[in-house]
């Protein structure tokens, strides 16, 4: 399905066709590639592009700028046979609506379509003789689900400010439609256990660094994560392995066992005071120091609700504001002094699951209020 | 280094060059060439070749047959940095000698040598007009470091039996100079611990599957080994995870950790008693049989030392035989009838290590005694 051909038409649809599109970290080009080609058949856009991130923007002269936020990549395909939420999408027909299943259906590729939907909107009102209360930025970007140094937002926040400059910024992450401020930080470190190798047949002359792992991963196991509430907003922590890799071959007893940890850590917490803090727990487990290698770490972000820009987003789109769990570039952008929130279509607690979805209702809810608040009228 | 150039030299530089020529399981192709090369070279031979197996028979008319077998993969190199069990070997002088480092110094390059080297020896014997007692078969084989299903010997006996009949066979994997009967059978399992997906930032939503390892993980390294004798040999068991594996993304909650695991058991045990004690010790862990496959599994052997064809080889090389405590191929032979016993240079406590390693006066003693057994005159 042709994304550019979808562009004039249900926003549902346009999401079926980007998910169509497979976009795993790295792999974002055939993707960035089509939003490119969209958004050139646009009147009134200057576009940008840099490695797979694609920037669109009006430039009418209104007072104001505010950016719509978008990253193009997943995690990768679902493992488990018979999983939902893959390559290709598909419709569901459920109690309430339609349903689409697929890999980014909920993180954030129905988010995207609602960004590009919403170009599509100012382009025609701009080609109608229109005008903008706000100038508007939209970003679509690479490697998000990757470890935050790879990330295409922040290349281009540090090669290209200007670019990204701005008043507000709206990302759109899942949120189910209400309006979600800061998000928990996050660190990923790495932890060796160390082993002596040996033929598995003579196990005694060897150190098992597999077995060796028992310890830390019982810490893990029994650890009990924190909530913490923050300017009002409940933050809840986890702290989990994520990846572990040990042995070279069946029969030889394994010299190196290496967990990857991830720590999300609520707005209270500076990214040293959560190091510090994993490192007290891996200390409970016998791990030392110099057994331990941070691979990423991303601040939080506190929930600045209070901004005057954020207060008339919030008051034109409507809800009720909530904690956002995950991580997310409104890190970023609140780190340069732009106030953001995260607003989008789908249930995040479906993000990254096996069948994650979203629904067309959703879809079109998140479009209208965003083009309620940008064009004013209603679709 | 040319090892067909190095056949008519000493046993030691010929080890080095047999070490040079890196041959990784399933990497067997390069020393293939050259052993056949070399043993092309050689009158009073025939030779076969069966992928990356070559036998080569002398066919005399003698009463008897007997024979040599070796198998021509490593282990993967070390990934310890510094390691000197590695290729290129290099030679270091230490207390008592001049001692070879290399991956399969030990486990068997130095045999693989002593059997080209005899070869040699017997091809010379012929052109000057002397007989054998024995007719002999050499064999030098493929993928035995791995699961016994990719065996190179196993094919072989399999699909042309008779260029592999006999009356008694000699394994050249290492054995410190002694005859070591018997050997423990080993087997495998994969272990899958399932979990739920979910994003890391809202680790509530899913399982563990990595967490969930450490009971497992506790069980395997709480667990003693036995020691068990059989027909006045002590055979010592192990059971070990030699790979673990789990994860898919730092940014995921894991759904599936895989644990290898490997039990090593003494002749006291038939195959299906093996797996069933296995299956015992893991619903100690909460495993259920369904979580579990079996992927690999061979049979132990009984030392057999009572069998005269054994007790005439022992006589002639002397010593006092000890029990096997890694699997090897002696099983592949007696399960075929044809009574075999392990005996080669180098400790076999090393095979498989970091710096595993032989010396020269072990690797010239193995093929003195041989020599000896085979022609009847003293080098």
């Amino acid at each position: 399905m042709d994304i550019r051909a979808q562009l004039s038409g249900d926003v549902a649809a346009l999401t079926e066709a980007i998910i169509a599109c497979e976009s795993v970290s790295g792999d974002e080009k055939t993707l960035a590639d089509a939003v490119e080609s969209a958004l050139a058949g646009l009147s009134g856009l200057s576009l940008h592009r840099d490695g797979d991130t694609i920037i669109a923007r009006t430039d009418t002269g209104a007072g104001q700028r505010v950016i719509l936020a978008g990253h193009l990549d997943t995690v990768p395909l679902p493992t488990t046979a018979g999983s939902r939420g893959t390559v290709p999408p598909r419709w569901e027909r459920e109690q309430g609506g339609d349903v689409l299943y697929g890999r980014g259906a909920t993180d954030m590729k129905g988010g995207v379509a609602v960004q590009l939907k919403l170009a599509d909107d100012v382009a025609a009102h701009l080609e109608a003789g229109g005008s903008l209360d706000r100038d508007i930025t939209w970003v679509f970007y690479d490697h998000e689900e990757v470890e935050a140094s790879k990330s295409g937002l922040g290349r281009v926040l540090s090669s290209v400010p200007g670019l990204l400059a701005g008043d507000f910024a709206v990302l759109l992450e899942p949120t189910h439609g209400v309006v979600e401020g800061g998000c928990n930080g996050t660190c990923r470190f790495e932890v060796s256990i160390p082993g002596v190798a040996a033929h598995s047949g003579r196990a005694w002359m060897g150190e098992n660094a597999i077995h060796g792992a028992a310890g830390l991963l019982r810490v893990l196991q029994d650890y009990a994560p924190q909530t913490i509430g923050v300017e009002g907003l409940d933050y809840r922590e986890g702290l989990n392995a994520v990846r572990i890799h040990g042995g070279v071959a069946g029969n030889v007893i394994p010299d190196s066992t290496v967990v990857e940890i991830n720590y999300r850590f609520a707005p209270d917490k500076t990214e040293e005071q959560a190091h510090a803090h994993v490192y007290e727990v891996l200390s409970g487990a016998g791990i030392t120091r110099d057994q331990v290698r941070i691979t990423d770490s991303s601040a939080a972000a506190r929930p600045g609700l209070e901004h005057p820009a954020a207060k008339a987003f919030i008051s034109a789109v409507g809800g009720e504001p909530m904690p956002k769990y995950g991580w997310t570039d409104v890190a970023r952008f609140s780190a340069r002094g732009v106030p953001a929130v995260n607003f989008g279509p789908g249930d995040p607690l479906l993000a990254h699951t096996d069948d994650e979805h979203v629904s067309a209702d959703a879809l079109r809810a998140c479009h209208e209020a965003l083009h309620r608040w940008l064009l004013g009228d209603v679709l």
